[in-house]
């Protein structure tokens, strides 16, 4: 119960779990590379607006705080659809109620670090962590400020510091058999902005996730609470339309006349932007083992990054300190046998939502916009309706439904997209999707 | 002409890259973090003994060196197959002379640096490399004697620092979009021995690769100068039969008495060697871009570190000097046309060794024990005596024909593994191996 941690980086999923592990009464301090974001003035356009689902919320809601977070929340009930005709098309998310929220990632780690501070956790800011010794548990800091160094050593640390952990890096390179991959995808990505109205009013719906998919690349727009829209442009870096392609302001007023001339309007800043903002890139980064002699873990990105488009980052990682916490009950604190489990269980599930995110992408900028696709979600969706305990849609499993696993669901939407591939394949299918026969199929399909 | 070259890495792969570029009147500085092994104690139990075929010997006749280097090479005409029962079995590696030749890494190595020397090659010893500033083209040592730290700075810096490259950990963290993987196998090794006899004779047949392939596992021997070999255990890190399984000198003694009861007598320090020399992993690296800004580029381990078990890897890092070496020809010295096109041809091929080295550990410790996979390998080197231009075993291509690129090869072989497969399936193959008929059907599978 005395037991020391440290915990290296502030994020959304260091900050969460810090507020669990104190809720135990451990004693708890907390490493942050990058100034108070609180006090210090934010860097623009490095972080894409962030959609909580359900996932997220439990986290939240195992320590209390859902409803603070909830007070920074826009709900989103579908996909709004632009297409270049200029036509719209809204796609609802799940059911009647069923939303992904849209949060400033500044926002809410503003918010979990001062739930951190009043659950008596110490943030040590602009603290760069630069080596782990495993031997005598001592994690060396060097204050990015007045560059003094520091050692610290713990009962347990925790390295929760992002995609580019420098505890997991250590690892790598001290780990024997440390297994290690980081990919990134062709695409990067851009963020840029549409501002309110006169009035301060959303300029589009503000109750939906805007995506203007075309193709091989699409803008994706979500809502603050301030009236802005967050844009974000992802976009291949090589290629007939890329990044590459986008050097000169006419080039880029061009072509966003050309992709995306409903939005253009609305983007008063669109050229300085783009030329302001930086392109960056997404990777996805999959390790093995999470956990070092029951003593070091790593979590959330650092133990898992993936790409945005499920939207599942920030859920994977809160989910995970569900998870870990769940264990710590079961195993009464006994951290031999909770590391073990947490990785064992944990790996295939951040696997799995990293490849579901992956897939994610060509279906928000290529299949939105494909009549067939939309046929067959109505098909699912319809089937569900009647038969809700034979056929939950991958994105309601994934979104919605945080008692099946990542995994599970990947499993199953493979299934599901066997069988819809023979359903598309029927003849006429557009006529008769919502038939007897069709529902029939599908419950032999299933049956199988 | 007048380029100043920096090598990082004074292994086999940066030896000979140095003597190709000095032959060209380049001004070249080679950094070994090792003290230099012409005077300092060897460790032993760390290095397989290397097996010689024709991308390497190309390589050193490239440069002239082949002559030299066949001095302390033992060639090799096949495997001899010992098993579990005491029979022996002889299988030819090619054709009448062709052979595989051991070379113990360290008298290579050695005789590298001495011919390096002789071309004027500068090698500082000891030198660590800490870090590599892309932007000034500087790379920073730490000398592990007396800890004094320097720079030098370079028109052209090659990291041929091999698997665990300190060239590439730089670039793996300041190159953004840098792909990387590293994969470890299951299994482990061990070096151990089988001193000569009494008259200094070799105990086994000399001119042969030995292998006790035991399924999981296997124990493989190759003969040195010295009337030694040089034996490595291959085994599971965990298992029944694995490292975790041999903690006593018991557990040992009966591990091996009932595995390789033919070879323990051979061994009389078997046990002390067990236990005196390390258990090492085995890695596969993938990396992608393997040059940076045209002026900085991995090559060998440092670009493509491969498991042993197809006996290439100082093959394959020499044919990237060769490569290298002809692409400075074709773009006379323009560094800028040659860095791209090295990579760009060379990746597929260190992919394409990668995979075939990994899936001939399980041809060696299981298949060679096998009789259907016997017959497979007789018929296809009938099929390819009557017609040598329709098929070229593998195991050819790969090692006699350094005209067949690594990935041709690779591709070539799954398709005959997938004709092969239909013409083991045929009833009575082991009576018929040699009719007209399945001559005939293999002509035709080729020619779809």
């Amino acid at each position: 119960m005395s037991k020391n941690v440290n915990i290296v980086g502030a994020g959304l999923v260091g900050s969460l779990l810090s507020i669990y592990l104190a809720k135990r009464g451990y004693k708890i301090n907390m490493y942050e590379r990058r100034a108070d974001m609180r006090t210090a003035k934010i860097s623009a356009g490095k972080s894409i607006n962030l959609a909580l689902s359900d996932r997220g919320w439990r986290g939240l809601e195992g320590v209390g705080i859902a409803d603070e977070v909830r007070k920074i929340a826009i709900p989103m009930y579908g996909r709004q659809i632009h297409n270049k005709d200029g036509s719209t098309v809204f796609q609802p998310y799940g059911k009647k109620d069923q939303a992904i929220y849209s949060v400033s990632r500044a926002e809410i780690n503003m918010k979990l670090m001062d739930l951190a501070e009043k659950a008596g956790i110490k943030i040590h800011f602009n603290e760069r962590c630069t080596h782990v010794d495993r031997r005598t548990m001592s994690a060396h800091f060097e204050n990015e400020e007045n560059k003094k160094t520091s050692n610290v050593t713990s009962d347990l640390l925790f390295g929760s510091d992002g995609a580019f952990s420098a505890a997991r890096l250590n690892m790598q390179l001290t780990s024997d058999r440390f297994e290690y991959n980081q990919h990134y995808i062709t695409a990067g990505y851009k963020e840029l902005i549409i501002p309110p109205g006169p009035k301060g009013e959303f300029l589009l719906e503000k109750n939906a996730l805007h995506i203007w998919p075309r193709g091989s690349f699409m803008m994706i727009a979500l809502p603050n609470m301030d009236g802005n829209f967050t844009c974000t442009l992802f976009l291949p870096f090589e290629g007939e339309k890329s990044f590459d392609k986008l050097k000169t302001r006419e080039e880029v007023k061009k072509f966003f006349d050309e992709e995306f001339s409903t939005a253009v309007p609305l983007m008063p800043t669109l050229l300085d932007d783009f030329f302001h903002n930086p392109t960056s890139s997404l990777v996805t980064v999959k390790c093995y083992p999470w956990t070092f002699d029951n003593k070091i873990a790593l979590i959330g990105d650092a133990a898992h990054a993936i790409v945005p488009f499920f939207g599942q980052g920030m859920n994977c990682g809160f989910e995970d300190c569900v998870v870990l916490n769940e264990l710590i009950d079961k195993h009464k604190e006994d951290w031999n046998r909770i590391f073990p489990e947490y990785q064992q269980l944990r790996k295939p599930d951040g696997d799995a939502i990293a490849d579901l995110a992956v897939g994610n992408f060509v279906e928000m900028r290529d299949k939105t916009a494909d009549p067939k696709f939309l046929l067959q979600k109505k098909i699912e969706a319809r089937f569900n309706e009647k038969h809700p305990d034979k056929w939950v849609p991958l994105y309601t499993m994934v979104t919605y439904s945080p008692n099946i696993r990542y995994s599970t669901a990947l499993k199953e939407g493979k299934r599901q997209q066997a069988i819809m591939d023979k359903v598309m394949a029927l003849e006429g299918i557009d006529k008769k999707w919502d038939s007897e026969e069709v529902e029939k199929m599908i419950l032999s399909e299933i049956s199988k």
